[in-house]
């Protein structure tokens, strides 16, 4: 049996696994070798395979299971759009500048860094023990980069600074640049002064076609494209409701000072499911398959309480005590938590935190973001949130298309209502210019006042005052006015959005620093536990060496894996079985197989699984087998060593 | 045994078939609501699963099967890259405006079309029966358009039209605008005469970060991304040569007149291969297993006679003859040629075309495009072309970053030459400010001058001329000249590029055009006879009604059908079998599953294929088992009417 491994024998480096990282091209700065660009990235082959494999599942996992119907829409996109969205007016953030060297930074980033760097000073003076709180080393950190010293602070002030940083999203522009003035804070890079703050647009503008007259925007997130598609989607789902459409492509946001690596980019791919629902009937026809999910929730009144303490229950009960808003967004948060756990994020680092009310766009009604702990802290991944009609009713307002479902009623609605109708000819003849007044009149009465004049009428003639200076007298001649039945087959509506919104580069990110971990002997030694699911290669094919005499099973072994659909990778580059293994621990290679002479002799194969590092022999078909059941999951590895024995050998040890 | 299907009863018809496209949602002009935008389409479900399809399959044939590396690089672009690439200065068309309502037309595109439309009139004024090539049906197409009134042209007129056209890719924007103003060349829509034709560079225009200062462009292909990574490509290929990277991405190019739907838009996704290769060795590895693939050829030789005859052969023997410049090149097109066929395209319908010596790149050694033909003609849908050492050479020369191969030669290289090294104390103490002049001008020396330096200095003493006035005269303390001998162990190159370059949507597009087709009882009832490799799905199952005592079976089949990989879609909705039958004809959908009474009783289902309509029957799991085997390709109609029974009944007929 496979040896226990300790994966947490070191503490994480971060300096380790990003050099590993950039090693292994997981990704690198785009345009480097001109310098690079802040905020732009390159997958290089093991990210893109990585990203490719998460993509496929998310593929599977919900575009398959659900039915939703995929859309690829431009990313090029007329101003028009996002005037109406709201993005031109608001999707904004609030930039100040260094008054001497001109460098930008954003407004709420710098009250934060140095208010915090100033807490932690004060801290530090008074002789707190930092507790050993990401927070705290957070703070420790950001003390560093603003070259705080430690130094007492006033208790008020304290607690000033504690409130502010706890309402930071609530602040305006004009109100930040208030804060720097009273607070003094400076650029913590050079100590300068900082400008007022100004209002920088995020989207990346361009113009359309050569008159250079149809400015156009790179679009922010991928919804618009659903919501504009609204009627042929609906139409291609024979008018039926709810149906989710499904896009997963780029996006482009003009970030003011990205700093955090993959976390903060201005070019990401996302993955984002529009689901339309009648705003009448929010539950979800497969919720009792998801009912007994186990989510670890933050909602929004433990946190306007000042806590982050997450609660622990199943998505059932989550809905059931209305903490979750309805059926819908309770199952979509469910399946996005199964998908996480599936490719390989630590259900101890995943909670769902609930937007607080004021954090919300005005017309949401309820918003959960999955929140996956990393390094810097706990990050935004994947946002669900029940978008109310907002989007359908802007577009529709804005081009007079109607964004609407027509559903048939079961049991049609029957009504009565007065009706008045006037004989047109006679009452012209009678009043002339004042015809229309008169009918207007009629027509603006409500259902009490026409049954009162036609009582009136019943009595042979009554007076309708049209405005404070004009009454007529009039005939039941000239005006019937009578009971009728309408019948109501068709209701009107438009439905509701649940958007679950995916960002694509934080997962892979957060993925990898989950994977990541060293071997206890050798700290020099990382590894990436990557679940076969998403690996970049699943197999590594190793033999001895670049002899010819191998190559007739080299060539065997990857056409019968490629044939069982299992991706593998050949390295017979010109060092030791060892290294080759150790490279491949770095890329995350599940499994190696290594051909020697034995296998030309015997044709048996050495299994070697990443973690434990441990191996197994067997004949290659039997090893193939089994390899390609563990890369699919139909078998684990302890089921693994069970069919095939130990490997002993003094050959392929690492 | 199915019937015979007669699918050219009815000749092409482009409205309907559009219409199609249309009704189906494979897609639609972007922002539609709003009024579109010229050049932008987004996908509907239709579209955006078949173009998953086919990306699904480009990514096993070429990326898996030669174990590519594949990227994922940004679109966003700094300005300096493109400088270097040349696209800034010479990625651009001629354009010309309406002098008088200001529409902009590109400026050969304008001579082709007047100049044809009037050879067209000519035609018909002489009473030439036009010939059934589609040729001249654009022709007509051209000459109503343009309004041309049928009129003979002297002879010597339309040798010189014919003479322009044939060169028309030839000609500079100036000389674009001496033909108009020689040959009154005129906007067809409105009569008007045009400007003189400006340069109009076709990339989109952004800038990145929030000052402003940072230029950058959407990219126009995703080459780029791939040569300034070189470095890092080749260091995960372990120093290896020859390997290929490969990108499926959005790229961008802001066209002055979007006109043909698909074929020329202003977003596209693009799939393209980088081969780095040894300039001194154009094999490849795998060319005896492409050597016997049959191509459909047109050199450049007989396009330069003036024909456009193809020639068949294979490409071993194009290789073999020159017709195709190297191994690798003929690897690629004969890849691409089995890629295009196995997802469904017309193998009558594709040719190879080898750009003429004036049209290639200055760099470029051969270039072939694989051209598509549909209802506007030929069109290029992929580019191969050898692109030599240009990209890599100038990245590198522009960013002084080495974007080349170091290679341990076998055999070293030993050579010998003259080396002259100074006494260097001496020389300052003996020449104070001139000891540096003198030593340039040692250095300058070639072999042959410091062999008679090395002479004279043997005989006590040399006199070294610097410049016309300056003369010095040394002694072999102050310096000595020997032979030495070097090993050069290292072979040090820039690899050359060889780049096949597909358009993923005009594939996609002339794919649909070659599947479509409609039923020869009744022009209305149109098929895409999609194969089920690519077909966006693959089993549509068929309730005879919404009951609920189908429900039960149709989730068994669906969920069955989903366990064996094949993607089906349930359609309920309130309508005949036969209508849900021809919807999912126009979807492409290859077979359809129908459950009924007999399927609850006797659990037995139907079994249709989409061309033939014909119906076979089976119990539900030997049903599944047999389109599974239909869909992965094991098995074909023929063999499935050899399992399963003939369906005479009377339910489920069309």
């Amino acid at each position: 049996m496979a040896e226990p491994v300790n994966k947490t024998a070191h503490a994480f480096d971060k300096t380790r696994f990003e050099a590993l990282l950039n090693r292994r091209f997981f990704y690198a700065p785009a345009f480097e070798i001109y310098g690079g660009v802040a905020g732009l990235y390159d997958y290089g082959p093991a990210g893109s395979s990585l990203q490719a494999n998460i993509i496929s599942e998310w593929r599977k996992h919900f575009i398959i299971e659900d039915y939703m119907l995929e859309l690829d829409t431009t990313v090029m996109t007329p101003a028009s759009v996002f005037e109406t969205s709201g993005h031109v007016a608001r999707f904004a953030d609030w930039m100040v500048k260094d008054t001497k060297t001109g460098d930008v930074l954003r407004a709420d980033h710098l009250v934060k860094g140095v208010l915090e760097a100033r807490l932690a000073g004060d801290q530090e003076a008074r002789g707190v023990a930092a507790q050993p709180k990401d927070d705290e080393k957070d703070k420790k950190k950001k003390k560093k980069a603003a070259k705080t010293v430690a130094a007492v602070l006033p208790d008020e002030t304290v607690k000033e600074y504690e409130s502010i940083l706890a309402q930071l999203d609530n602040y305006s522009g004009p109100e930040l640049g208030e804060l720097c003035r009273k607070h003094n804070l400076r650029n913590p890079d050079t100590d300068n002064e900082v400008s007022e703050p100004q209002e920088f647009n995020l989207m990346f503008a361009s113009s359309i076609g050569p008159t250079g007259q149809h400015p156009g925007y790179l679009r922010p997130e991928t919804a618009q494209g659903h919501f504009l598609n609204f009627s042929r989607l609906l139409d291609y789902n024979n008018g039926r409701i709810p149906f989710a459409s499904a896009q997963i492509g780029r996006s482009f946001r003009n970030e003011i000072s990205p700093r955090a690596g993959l976390l903060r980019v201005r070019e990401f791919t996302m993955a984002e499911i529009e689901h339309f629902v009648d705003p009448e009937d929010k539950n979800h026809e497969k919720f009792a398959e998801a009912r007994n999910v186990e989510l670890t929730l933050l909602d929004k009144y433990t946190q306007v309480s000042g806590s982050s303490k997450v609660t622990k229950m199943t998505v059932g009960e989550a809905v059931d005590n209305g903490i979750i808003a309805n059926q819908t967004l309770g199952y979509f948060i469910a399946r996005i938590s199964q998908f996480l756990l599936k490719i390989g994020i630590n259900p101890e680092r995943l909670r769902f935190r609930q937007h607080m009310a004021n954090e919300m766009a005005h017309y949401a009604t309820d918003c959960w973001d999955a929140e996956i702990h990393n390094s810097t802290g706990w990050t935004e991944c994947v946002g669900c949130a029940d978008r109310a009609a907002y989007d359908l009713s802007v577009h529709s307002a804005r081009t007079g298309h109607p964004l609407v479902v027509r559903q048939a009623l079961k049991e049609p609605i029957i009504t009565e209502r007065e009706v008045a109708e006037f004989n047109k000819k006679l009452l012209g003849k009678t009043f002339k210019q004042d015809a229309g007044v008169l009918q207007k009149a009629v027509e603006s009465m409500d259902e009490a006042e026409l049954i009162r004049l036609k009582g009136e009428l019943s009595q042979g003639k009554a007076t309708i005052k049209a405005s404070e200076d004009k009454s007529f007298e009039i005939t039941p001649e000239l005006l019937t006015i009578e009971r009728k039945t309408f019948k109501q087959s068709i209701r009107e509506y438009t439905p509701n959005v649940i958007e679950p919104s995916f960002g694509l580069g934080r997962i892979l990110y957060t993925l990898l620093e989950h994977s990541f971990w060293a071997r206890e002997q050798d700290e020099e030694r990382g590894v990436l536990s990557l679940p076969p699911l998403v690996a970049p290669t699943k197999v590594l094919i190793v033999p001895l060496s670049a002899r010819e005499e191998f190559d007739p099973l080299v060539k065997e072994v990857s056409s019968k894996l490629r044939r069982a659909g299992v991706f593998s990778r050949v390295d017979d580059s010109n060092t030791s079985i060892g290294k080759r293994y150790a490279r491949n621990d770095e890329l995350g290679t599940p499994y190696g197989v290594t051909i020697d002479f034995a296998s030309v002799q015997n044709r048996t194969m050495t299994l070697r699984e990443r973690d434990t590092m441990s191996q197994r022999i067997g004949t290659i078909d039997d090893v193939i087998a089994t390899v390609t059941e563990l890369v699919f999951g139909t078998v684990d590895w302890a089921e693994a060593c069970r069919r095939l024995p130990a490997y002993d050998g003094v050959q392929a040890v690492d």
